[in-house]
C-alpha cells in the first residue's frame, strides 16, 4: 500500500475555461506503478473546480460554462468586493475534488469521460494535485 | 489494509430518474469484510451523477429532479449537437462520485440519508462502481 | 497505514449558515499523527453540505448563500411536505463530502481555502465526520 502525491499545473487561457487534464492524471498513475486503488484530483484554488464530463465533443465543456453563466447571475447584490463572487459560487457548485477508482493500473473512466479543471476567474497558471492511494 | 472494487448495475426507468442504491452498496461492504475505511461510489457515465439525500420520503428525489429542471434550462443556445447538454450540466452539478466513511462494518450514513444514482438522459441500464479501501 | 475517524459537531446559528470548520479538521490531523494521506470531511445530514472556498473574506460565504437562494427557488411545486425541499436541493448541489490531500502532516489547502459546513435548514447542532487514511 502506498501514497503518491504529485502537484501539476495547467494554463487556463480565458476568463472562464475548462481544460482537460486526463492525460496528465493518467501519467501520474503510470509513474506511480499503482495497480489498484483510488485517485483523487484536487484543486487548491477557490475560483476553480474539478469535474468529470464528456471529452469526445468539446462543445460539452463550452455548454457547461454557458449554463453556469445562466445559473449563477453575473450581476447581483454580492458583498465580496473583488467582483469575482460568481466565480466562487461556481467553484462550490462544481466542487474542489473528484475521486476515481484505479483498476489494472488505469483510471476506471467511462468511454466518454474525461477529467477537467474548470477555471472561473482566469486566465492564470493553475495548480492541481493528484493523490493516489493504492497497491502496486 | 485492502482494496475492494465492484461494478454494479441499475436500471433507470425514465428520461430522468433518481434510483436508490444504498442496499447494493451496503451489500458490497458486507461481502468485503471491511470494518473501518472509506467507501467511494462512482459512476462512469457523463449524464449521471451520484448524490446522498433523504430516502425516507421519495418526494425529495422528485423535488431534486424538478428543481434541477428549473435550474438548468432545457432549451438554450447549447452547442453540443446531441441535444442532451442539460443532462451533462446536471451531471457536473451533482458530481460523479461520493465518499462515505465506513465504521464497524457499516456506512456512516445519517438516519435519513440514502445513496442515489441520478439519471439525466435515460432510460438506460447504468453502471456504478463501489470502491472500498479499509481494514478487516 | 492507518485509518482514523472522528465525529465532531458544530452549531449553525441561522436558518442558513456557512460555518468554517478548518481548525477542527486540522486538529484531527495533528492528533492522528498522519504525515501523508487523504482527509475526507463528511456530513450525515440531508440538508447540509461540505464545501471548500475562500475564508479570508466572510463575504464570500454570504454571497454563496445569497446565490444559492437565487439558484434554488424558495417557492415552487415541491412535493415534499416538510417545506424544506430547497434545503435538500442545495445539499445535493454542494455535496455531502470533500476530500483533501495531506502532505507533511498538513492539509494541502490553498492559501485562501477553508473548509465549511453549509447549513440550509437550521439553526441546529450538526455533526461532521473527519476520516483520515494515511501513513505516520
Amino acid at each position: 500500500m502506498m501514497y503518491h502525491l504529485v502537484s501539476l499545473s495547467v494554463s487556463t487561457p480565458d476568463k472562464e475555461s475548462i481544460v482537460e487534464i486526463t492525460a496528465q492524471v493518467e501519467a501520474v498513475i503510470r509513474d506511480s506503478g499503482v495497480e489498484h486503488g483510488l485517485c483523487t484530483v484536487f484543486t487548491p484554488h477557490t475560483t476553480c473546480g474539478v469535474t468529470l464530463n464528456e471529452h469526445a465533443d468539446p462543445a460539452v465543456s463550452r455548454d457547461l460554462l454557458y449554463a453556469l453563466n445562466l445559473i449563477v447571475p453575473r450581476e447581483g447584490a454580492y458583498a465580496h468586493q473583488e467582483g469575482n463572487s460568481p466565480a466562487h459560487v461556481k467553484a462550490s457548485l462544481i466542487g474542489s475534488s473528484q475521486s476515481i477508482p484505479i483498476c489494472n493500473s488505469r483510471l476506471c473512466l467511462g468511454r466518454w469521460q474525461g477529467i477537467f479543471l474548470c477555471e472561473f476567474d482566469g486566465p492564470r497558471q493553475r495548480t492541481f494535485l493528484v493523490e493516489i492511494c493504492g497497491e502496486r
